[in-house]
């Protein structure tokens, strides 16, 4: 295991106060318990919005806090459920009167810490509602859930909910919101290769030298099925038509489309990748309306890549084009 | 070799193609010859900016086309320069009246084919000058190099420069601020795994299990020396150490520092070592006034990440501090 950390003990907290070092113009990181918050917390009469998860999937989640998405992120251990303390502390630092929606991944520790630190705040007088993300197509249970993964959607699902709660948007219909984007949103992702949690020190599988893993989970959870490497047309063809034929999509659709790399895989492949993503979409006269392609929800240095769709109304792209000031999104500010 | 591709022939073509398809917005891919320039150029009056250079270290160049930075960039195969028809083209895209500068990092096939571009601009009564970028202080000559290579202070100078350029000033001022950023400016890298071009479809180098390359050139170049690998704070302490003291940098210093990943390295690493950054930099008084930690100037799926130090003056702050609009680098607008 190759990795540019001093003791894996001391990993995600040393790079966690590089990050707040490096951003402090927008965050703050508070310690025991764990979270990052925006630097101007709470925001008065704002729903807050909270988000957390494991490490080692950056920038998201504490990438994503600031001006228009995130309130606070709170961290876990690598590939490890942040606890109800670091969620019910983060929950109280960005409650501005107004509520607090929670965004979580479906995985069965997360959910369970996340709603623990809701009956918390719940007792505390906070009013928090959670929306739960469950895009993945690859697979209806999995290691470490019930139903399906939480994945890409997610970032959509954190930027268009914080540019609706940056707008006013009241808690009920924060969390409508929320609901209506998983609803809407789908994805799959390929691995090329595994990825080493620093604590276990060996990859958390193996692949053959022309093997991949299509479906893979972002904790390297099995997928659908191990095959042969295929041309990247190929790859990208598999992974659009289980997201387009699970909805599914239909002609006439808008989306916004994210091509995410895993962590380990050149910028040169994901845009090879949207290419091909493009022309697949053209074909079945699906519009891509706005688009992300860059590393957004990683799985350490994993290769491979994600495909993201979310079939998008008015809303969600107005929402979509709202300013964000966060270290790993930014636009309109 | 395992890459999201089709064939290695057309990989670069394939990944510019969705790269214009993804930032239609922004700018324009020309094919035959090949370039990416500005939507809105050339800007009538505004000295343009033109780079370039081998691909396989995205999002360098055409990741920095926009408003506020470069007008165009000429991509190269996979590290291969790029052709001086390419260079000539996008110069004469670029040309609104005001002379175009060429920011070269120094290698020997960069050089020599953009001093043949200019040339040929200057036939055509275009003003060109040029701006060499040899900030790698890890070895005096190298493969491919006459001189020091031109590395990390190349992402700095096509930013601070395109600012200058969009506030209006005139070639040969720009050209002395590109040189005084360069002056300025000092970088090394560490690689902790090889990467593969893909026609060659093998690692360009081979390292061993607990082996890293200090002093890593972007293409693989040898550095300064095998050792084995170390925690992250010797290694930053190593990079740190060969920078500083080769300016000199001062107490007292103010500069703009980059940890810039090299492709395969999450996002995580880099956090950690630009804390182990900060904190040597604070025990020499050194003042980081901005950062950048990220992917800017890659090597395909190298493991391993480089440290830039840019000490900065007012000047040079203030045009950081401009919008930009690109798709690898944007704020403030």
């Amino acid at each position: 295991m190759k990795k540019l950390i001093n003791d894996s003990r001391d990993a995600v907290r040393e790079s966690l106060a590089g990050f707040a070092a490096a951003h402090a113009d927008l965050l703050k990181l508070h310690i025991n318990p764990t979270y990052v918050v925006r630097a101007d917390a709470p925001i008065s009469g704002k729903v807050g919005i909270v988000s957390g998860g494991g490490s080692g999937h950056e920038p998201m989640h504490a990438g994503f806090v600031g001006r228009g998405m995130l309130d606070a992120a709170c961290p876990g251990e690598i590939f490890t459920s942040p606890t109800p303390d670091q969620m019910e502390a983060a929950t109280v630092a960005v409650h501005g009167g107004a509520g607090v929606l929670h965004i979580v991944k479906n995985y069965t520790g997360d959910i369970m810490n996340f709603e623990m630190a809701a009956e918390l705040c719940a007792a505390a007088g906070i009013e928090v509602q959670a929306v739960v993300i469950d895009d993945d197509v690859a697979v209806q249970n999995s290691l470490y859930t019930a139903g399906r993964r939480g994945v890409g959607t997610t970032v959509l699902a954190e930027k268009i909910c914080g540019a609706a709660a940056a707008r006013g948007c009241d808690l009920a219909r924060l969390a409508a919101l929320g609901r209506k984007v998983n609803g809407n949103g789908r994805s799959m992702g390929v691995a090329l290769s595994p990825c080493t949690v620093p604590a276990a020190g060996k990859p958390g599988f193996t692949l053959g030298e022309d093997e991949i893993e299509m479906g893979i989970g972002i904790h390297g959870e099995p997928g659908r099925r191990r095959m042969p490497l295929a041309p990247a047309r190929d790859l990208a063809a598999h992974m659009a038509e289980a997201i387009l034929s699970d909805l599914p999509f239909h002609a006439g659709d808008r989306v916004i489309a994210m091509v995410n790399g895993m962590g380990g895989t050149p910028l040169l492949e994901l845009y090879l990748v949207y290419r091909e993503l493009d022309e697949i979409l053209r074909g079945r006269q699906i519009a891509i309306a706005r688009r992300l392609v860059g590393n957004y929800i990683t799985s350490l240095e994993m290769a491979g890549c994600s495909i993201t769709l979310l079939r998008a109304d008015d809303e969600m792209l107005s929402l979509w084009d709202d300013p964000v000031l966060t270290p790993a999104l930014r636009w309109g500010i």
